[in-house]
């Protein structure tokens, strides 16, 4: 009799991205048993596409688990994009998970090992929208957290290069807004003149990033092309430090980001009191949103962790990858 | 006896930028009698400036004007910063030419001629703006063109890298607004992925930047960090092609300039169409501006001319800087 033990590989979970990839093994009840990072995001690959840039990546990270246990394969992210490994197709919000689990691309790696792409959404009109990743980033949090998901109005915030906000109703993705927060920080940090004075700051300095925040909340309807001059200016009269520009730039961006969305609810007659919040990314930059939604007054906002992986999980499962464990137990 | 001819050289004038240095010959009268160019703006001197960096540009570009008739020396622009030859003090708006006139900084050249430095515009206050080089255009602009400095309210805009927006009351620059569009938008073309499907286009594409201005316009309430992403989802969908994306996001950024400065007009109570509009700056960017402000709106706005020549030998002319011609004359 072969009951599978939940020591057992049943599952590799990929998260893979712009700029790097996360693999998970996973045993037949959800848990980790391990889990790899590469630097070998879609852009980062050592070889071309055309030369077998992503099969490379897979083995080298997953060949010794496969070589183990022949275990299916899913996939999420910009591995699904145009630029990826296999283009799945987006799936049009509102919706739920069942479409992407019924829309999974698949793709056979050299070893002849099936990978099942997980969809994008977008949400199309005058202003498109579209993820790759955080989608099973949501409905990992809604799977991981019920109570978000079960009745009610849920927006969870994505921080990161390309910060989503996702307006979750009754289970049902139904639109969302991006927001390039983080790639825009970078980029004026590291090539325009508002770079030239910062100097690296230890920890993060608070009163810079919440004079940011006000900034942005208080004198932010010049927009931000304006406002972000004042990380200079401040600094030329003297009252913010070359330490403490990077965070006060950071506090301006964020407050830009929040007041943006608050003008969106505000046009659909809502307002931020009247959803439940959740946060999905790194530790210390939902850190940052939480003190910036605080600051603004707005509800506090639950950090949401382990999303990828149950995200990941959860559409395997739903969409049959993984051996029907109940099924197998004895009677 | 010695009438000072027109064609006799009586000063030089110097814009000194950050990225380049324009020299300019002129007689008595102020008319240009030779001009020249140089890519050594203050941050890109060929030797660093303990080394003689700005004595060293200042030969190589005045030497055998200054040989030929040692006429005096005005400059303006960041020239005058921390960074620059000498640092000339910040004037706090409101100001008229007055005050610049008086606190001309002064340096000594390597062969003793004294190069007189106009001060910057500093407006103080929760969110600080300066600006250096721009006063000297805007006081040419209201020499050149009186009929906008005499009487009335004027709005004159200064697009380019750091775009300014000087209200200008019955000859005193009042306060003014500073716009990174310039900067930002090479930014975002070149560091960030927007860039990434971007092809490069011949002429202006109209249709691509007024579809911007209308985005900025109508959907920019979620503010910049959310717009400008639609650059690459309306690529995504067909929607604008490769060649159409950088005029877009042009578009764009403009509009929320635009749209900023209407934001700002309205917080004191004012519109666009209370003021006299001028452009000074590169023609095609000011032809661009003229556009974006004809799409909302706002009254036509004159492209004024040779504001800089104007302003400096007005300052220069106002110091005492040129001989006496009238008083030369015999009766």
């Amino acid at each position: 009799m072969d009951i599978q033990s939940t020591e057992t590989p049943a599952l590799i979970g990929l998260d893979w991205g712009t700029s790097s990839l996360r693999a998970y093994l996973f045993d037949v009840s959800g848990r980790v048993l391990d889990s790899r990072h590469s630097a070998c995001g879609i852009m980062h690959l050592p070889k071309p596409r055309e030369s077998g840039g992503f099969d490379d990546v897979f083995e080298s990270i997953c060949g010794d688990w496969l070589n183990a246990s022949a275990v299916p394969v899913i996939a999420a992210g910009m591995v699904g994009s145009a630029q990826g490994w296999a283009e799945a197709p987006y799936i049009a919000a509102p919706a739920n998970s069942a479409p992407l689990i019924g829309a999974l691309k698949t793709v056979v790696s050299s070893r002849g090992t099936l990978v099942h792409i997980v969809p994008g959404i977008i949400e199309r009109g005058a202003f498109p929208n579209v993820m790759r990743g955080e989608e099973t980033q949501i409905f990992g949090a809604l799977t991981a957290h019920p109570a978000l998901g079960a009745g009610g109005k849920t927006l969870i915030g994505l921080p990161g290069t390309h910060a989503k906000w996702a307006f979750v109703v009754d289970g049902y993705l139904e639109r969302f807004l991006t927001f390039m927060t983080g790639e825009v920080f970078a980029v004026l940090r590291d090539y325009t003149i508002l770079g030239r004075t910062m100097h690296p700051c230890a920890g993060r300095d608070d009163d810079a990033f919440l004079r940011g925040i006000d900034m942005a909340v208080h004198a932010g309807a010049t927009g931000m092309l304006s406002t972000i001059f004042s990380t200079r200016t401040l600094g030329l009269t003297g009252e913010l430090r070359p330490e403490q520009q990077s965070d006060y730039l950071s506090g301006l961006l964020i407050g830009h980001e929040l007041a943006g969305l608050s003008s969106h609810l505000a046009s659909q007659g809502s307002t931020l009191d009247d959803w439940k919040l959740g946060l999905i990314g790194a530790e210390n930059l939902c850190e940052r949103y939480r003190t910036a939604l605080h600051r603004i007054g707005a509800p506090d906002a639950g950090i949401l962790h382990g999303t990828t992986e149950c995200g990941l999980f959860h559409i395997a499962r739903e969409a049959g990858l993984l051996p029907a464990i109940a099924r197998s137990i004895p009677e």
